[in-house]
């Protein structure tokens, strides 16, 4: 609490220099939209040629879908203390329904001479809707709903009339019906029908829209955030901007410590992405810790100061309802979600419905005001996989129901949280009811870990379960690192846990067969196969990883053009002797090349027929 | 090659000594089957008591399959220069089927004053039938088999009959039908029929038997082996004891650099689990490296000198047949399998039919002598997305169930191996076409890998996909570590790679429903929510790591009893607000036990019916 209030800036200023860099190999571009004020980022990673008998082919750039906004543009400058440029702020004015907060909380709360202590507040004018959810129901396509449909699609459009990208573009029978491109209204109409959020503050304009719906992309989110124990404000944002070098959709902040707003003050300035709350924290912290003495006014107050902030979504444990409590008596793990425990506590302490569900229709309003979307909270999620699936769980998601469509009435957008720890076999089981309950609203799920067995490799069993619920139409997946059960993670962690998390989403995204999703996939498999070594690092999901895991065992630099690897060496290889036996296919009369486009059962025997003998000696090595 | 003959031995010497410790907080136990000679192994975690309103309740302990063999046992000297006992030889000579090998390969090729050079071999006496199958459908139960039964239930029957395990053995409506003991008449049921093997070749009295199929717990296998490129034989037999240790239910050797033979003999001297090879990488070596160089002599001699060493499964690509080369013409990634590009290359340089193909009869004949069991390799596995589920892959596979009748009417037992790289929605269909195609023979998969985009995380990639095969009724999980596609893994990486498939098997067991499965999960559950922090480390698949992972944010010993950790802090902890919450329930009158017992629902209305005040002031923190 004594720390010296120059220190914050000191340390932000520094940590531009230990930030990853943006990943080799690439290089970010923009594409423009309708109008020039909106330029969708994406990432190219630039291709070596394919050399072969002599012949140089050159191989296309791979366009690939990039979250980190200004932090993976080496052209802009990264300023913390300033924070990002706001590009939405003439959207948002240009719509002109909003007006100016006379006394805001969120900067009376900062010390007087802080950056950002005198910075506009906004809010809808009295008796107006702001929400993207009111603006497509009424058939109008936001700039934000423009940009969303080409960011989900990164180029597709283009490259599918380049005949450089025909077989990169091959994908499997998926599961999705329409394999069609997202269109800025079919953004419009996921939207207007409760299917996805476009989760914008109206006071978080440095924000790049993105949607959280099952026909888009499916989403990560990664928790940082410090507790009372451990962390600082620009360990916080180093993280931030880590996690969306490494591919983070969304953030949230989950700070239960000291400095909470200034915390998240830094947070949201400097986030390129949407930014998610848990309130009943700071709550509990303005009583003093004690969950009994939580009560409405404070309650509604931490909403305002933190929706003038400009945070994009709020997990509000709304379901966690007195009648519930009962349900969860006879569990391994009773109540493991903080805010639920937290809520449940009340509830019995005063034996009183939870105040959350009584006051939600106030709530909506303060909420549509700002246009912050809610994530209705699973505060009874299974903590064990004892405790999956469980009559306290589905009790709860009854209620989510119930509230998604009172949240609607208010032109809210809402997303429903969902499991926690679940046996593989009963994952379906927890979309097919959250679609049925909850009138399709976007499913936003904790892993599920498949098992509790492995303290230490948590972010593994959960990504086991998110690739599964996310094939089977979950829209976000909320990280899970490998420090879930022991401790707060630190960098390395937000790391390994945003890994396997991207893996999780990408698996489903192949799965449910999204359009364009298996470029990337092929992209590399050739250029492995072609031993562009360089290329296939540069494709992948971590480059430094992959690249150093390669250098371990051969260094040199002339290994990175070799036509082996350590795992077999140069007599082994399996692709050096494909690559061989196509050559002998073609000596033989028979063209690979035909084979490949051709009839292939009937080439088969005929290739079989034909029975020349060899010629020379093609040798193996 | 000029290395001094005594370095191995010396280094051998001091391997002991860098062996990571058998778990922490846990005991090797043995149970005893019906003759004395046979005594299964098992761990046993001795749980702290808990504590709670100065009552004391003891825990039970937690008994949990063991691989490690005489590693994982304190009172077992460790000699890697004279391997380890022998525990079979007394039941493989008792059977007094086999007879000893006059002039061995697998010792000859050994030089003079090797410490294994006169050790004896057998063989079936001729006409004679040797192997487990064999037995199985003669009725017999082995004791191998009666061990494989008591192994795999860990003492479920002993602990359903204990009243402290009846909420701890709670498990969920699983897949599979019947949920009860494993017996040993079922375990010879199982092979008789050809679901399960048995792989134990009579030349490796020093293996634990374990079996594989669907019908019991999925197993993991992980690969060890030198490159021409790097590693050396005392490293492998280090890997090879750190594997069992992390849980490694089969070994698979796939050396293809120098001193094959002599890496073998280290390995399966000193091996408690059966080891796999793949024998074409030797007999490749005996013909300098050159592929259409290969013939069946040499390789028949290459069997004959593994199956006198005692290699329990080969891996035989005899389904890789030349009619099929042409359907891999169009794929990305050609042929990906060492194995499988090895004979690709050859039916296609000599324009015949593949000769392991064409002399799989006598092959049979070979493996039947020794009890090696043949695992039928995939030699068209896809090696990307976009080569998944093709026609190369499913006509091969079609090869390979015609080849498993052809083993079996030698009596030789059979697996099948799978693939490789497959999106997660077309996982069911190779399990589905496995056991239609191969008559239910055991499945035992690569993975699958469900993206290309991770090199460096593909123990991730890939257990996703084991986890869900493995639930649709894999036998066998071949694991894969981080450097995959990228070097050859290191001590680290093969740690990295079973912990992540040791999560992918048992949550297969959990979807499943193995009996007992959930026992682990539950104890450790139950740990965490009343924080017997040591319980939950010594509980989980990997003590030391969960424990480091803990003190790298609450070091100090007082917080191995504190009840928070530093993810939340002592005043959010959830799982102090649940059990606040208990308290309070039970001040209010309703006692938490009696809602454990009794209808929920009922109890529910009842409990919010009470509505009593509250007395005092319980506090939170």
């Amino acid at each position: 609490m004594s720390r010296p209030e120059t220190r914050i800036e000191d340390s932000l200023a520094r940590l531009g220099s230990k930030l990853p860099k943006p990943p080799p190999g690439s290089e970010r571009r923009y594409e423009t939209g309708s109008r020039p004020d909106l330029r969708v980022p994406y990432r190219e990673v630039i291709q070596s040629p394919t050399t072969r008998d002599g012949m140089i082919r050159p191989n296309p750039p791979i366009p690939l879908y990039e979250t980190s906004g200004a932090y993976g543009d080496p052209a802009v400058e990264k300023d913390f203390q300033r924070g990002l440029i706001p590009v939405r702020d003439g959207w948002i004015a240009e719509r002109d329904d909003t007006e100016p907060v006379a006394s805001p909380l969120a900067t009376q709360r900062l010390r007087v001479g802080h950056p950002f202590r005198n910075r506009k507040i906004r809010r809808a004018r009295p008796g107006v809707q702001v929400t993207q959810l009111h603006y497509a129901r009424e058939g109008r396509i936001t700039p934000e709903m423009e940009f969303v449909a080409l960011r989900e699609n990164v180029r597709l459009a283009h490259l599918r009339e380049d005949p450089r990208y025909e077989q990169l573009l091959r994908q499997h029978a998926g599961l999705m019906t329409s394999p069609s491109l997202v269109t800025p209204e079919c953004v419009r109409q996921e939207i207007a029908a409760g299917r996805a959020i476009l989760p914008v503050n109206i006071n978080h304009p440095e924000v790049e829209p993105m949607a959280i719906g099952r026909r888009f992309r499916v989403k990560i989110n990664s928790n940082i955030g410090n507790s009372a124990v451990t962390s600082s404000i620009s360990e916080e944002v180093e993280k931030l901007a880590c996690a969306v070098l490494w591919g983070s959709d969304t953030v949230m902040d989950l700070s239960t410590g000291a400095e909470i707003h200034e915390t998240r003050e830094w947070i949201l300035r400097n986030s390129p992405v949407p930014i998610g709350t848990v309130p009943i924290y700071q709550a509990l912290e303005k009583v003093g810790g004690r969950a009994e003495a939580l009560d409405w006014p404070a309650f509604r107050e931490t909403l305002i100061e933190q929706a003038e902030q400009g945070v994009d979504y709020f997990t509000i444990h709304a379901g966690v309802r007195l009648a519930h409590l009962p349900l969860t008596a006879r569990r391994v793990t009773g109540i493991v979600s903080r805010g639920g425990s937290i809520l449940a506590f009340w509830c019995l302490a005063h034996h009183e419905e939870n105040f959350l569900y009584t006051h939600f229709d106030e709530l909506c309003e303060i909420l549509a005001a700002y246009d912050v979307s809610i994530s209705l909270g699973d505060g009874l999620r299974p903590g064990s996989i004892a405790d999956a699936n469980d009559e306290a769980q589905f009790a709860e998601l009854a209620t989510l129901g119930e509230l998604t469509r009172k949240a609607w009435d208010h032109g809210v957008q809402v997303m429903i949280e969902g499991p926690g720890h679940i046996p593989l076999q009963r994952i379906p089981e927890n979309v097919e009811r959250e679609l049925a309950l909850c009138a399709e609203a976007p499913f936003y799920t904790l892993g599920p870990l498949t098992t509790d067995v492995a303290p230490a490799y948590d972010h593994i069993t959960s990504a086991i379960g998110a690739a599964v619920i996310g094939g089977a139409g979950t829209a976000m997946l909320c990280y899970v690192t490998p420090k879930e059960h022991l401790g707060l993670p630190n960098r390395a962690d937000v790391r390994d846990g945003l890994m396997a998390y991207r893996i999780a989403a990408h698996a489903a995204d192949l799965a449910k067969g999204f359009p364009g999703a298996q470029l990337q996939d092929n992209a590399l498999s050739l250029a492995r196969y072609e031993f562009r070594w360089e290329d296939q690092f540069n494709l992948s999901i971590d480059p430094e990883r992959a690249r150093s895991f390669h250098d371990e065992t051969l260094p040199k630099e002339a290994h990175k053009t070799a036509h082996f690897c350590s795992m077999c060496g140069p007599h082994f290889c399996s692709m050096n002797l494909t690559e061989e036996m196509r050559v002998l296919a073609d000596r033989q009369g028979v063209p690979v090349e035909t084979l490949r486009r051709s009839g292939l059962s009937e080439k088969a025997r005929e290739f079989v027929a034909r029975g020349a003998g060899i010629d020379g000696d093609p040798g193996v090595g």
